[in-house]
């Protein structure tokens, strides 16, 4: 794209994604002229992902065929529960979360999705947020809270498909600025509220 | 699905389609259990969709495959203005369209999506909304309307991505009323106002 600003995000799908948190996700970032990838694990058909609505997408490129993580400012995970199982209980997603958080970069969950920020041992005591039928999971180990977005210590969490744009566009503030997400939101045709 | 109401939908998407009214339109109709089938037209890379924000979306199958469209109570036609374009000067849509709607099937159009409502001279003079950018062409020929979504004669008509999930759920609940509406919105967690 023309007006690139040199950000990245990697976006992890698998078998059993919310395909709207996913889509939602990539497309609202893409805006932002964010370099997004969108990168598969663990999918059962090879070429695509199965998301959990049936929704097939094809992801960029598989999450094994990537050697440096290091280039990425934010870590994205949707959720959809069982593949937000499947990505919580992957080691290499694991480490790559627990890295991220690390070293400075942000880590950005959704949904079930938020299950990987406890199984990468990430901001443990912080605030969070998730979809309620993950809340039993995360509430002893995180302060856990009901905002539609939280933001915590570069972790950010959010709660279900119809928060996805309100947590697309945080990620977009907290690499970019306020005035991107001003900028890239009236297109959209946003309501008042998210 | 175990809980199957017998309501059928035909999603069309191509190249250039807008992934996220795409996405949430299939998703959320299928958490109301209608039978929801993508079908592909024109697709450059033939085996999936590349979407308007690069998204790759693999339909069910190819609108050419399908030899009967009596069974459809919905037909779903994404913005994108790429593939709006594509979609709304393809003659096979514009038969397709239009023989739904003398036949009394709804037609739901989002975004750049409604001119295909134009293109098959579908409810002339009727109310209509759009995504501001084709304003200037429906507004001739129909009464335009600046409501997130419109519903009139059948016709139901959006405006862009952040008010897809309106645009779904006012396909859900005319095709099944409010019951089935009010029971799938809560999971998805959206806000107080669309």
């Amino acid at each position: 794209m023309s007006n690139q600003n040199n950000k990245k995000a990697l976006v992890i799908v698998t078998d059993g994604s919310e395909e709207m948190e996913t889509v939602i996700s990539v497309d609202v970032l893409r805006r932002a002229q964010i370099d997004v990838t969108v990168a598969g694990i663990a999918l059962q058909n090879g070429g695509y992902a199965k998301c959990s609505r049936g929704v097939m997408i094809v992801p960029d490129q598989s999450l094994s065929n990537i050697s440096n993580f290091d280039v990425y400012d934010v870590i994205v995970i949707p959720g959809g529960l069982a593949g937000a199982k499947t990505i919580s209980s992957d080691p290499e997603v694991q480490k790559l979360l627990a890295s991220a958080h690390q070293t400075g970069k942000f880590v950005a969950a959704i949904c079930a999705g938020t299950i990987a920020i406890k199984s990468a041992n990430i901001n443990k005591g912080g605030k969070i947020t998730s979809h309620p039928i993950v809340k039993a999971d995360l509430e002893n180990e995180y302060n856990y809270q009901e905002d539609r977005v939280v933001v915590d210590n570069k972790v950010i969490t959010s709660r279900g498909p119809g928060t996805a744009f309100l947590f697309a566009l945080t990620i977009v503030e907290q690499l970019l600025g306020k005035e991107k997400r001003n900028e890239i939101s009236p297109p959209m045709i946003l309501a008042s509220t998210l």
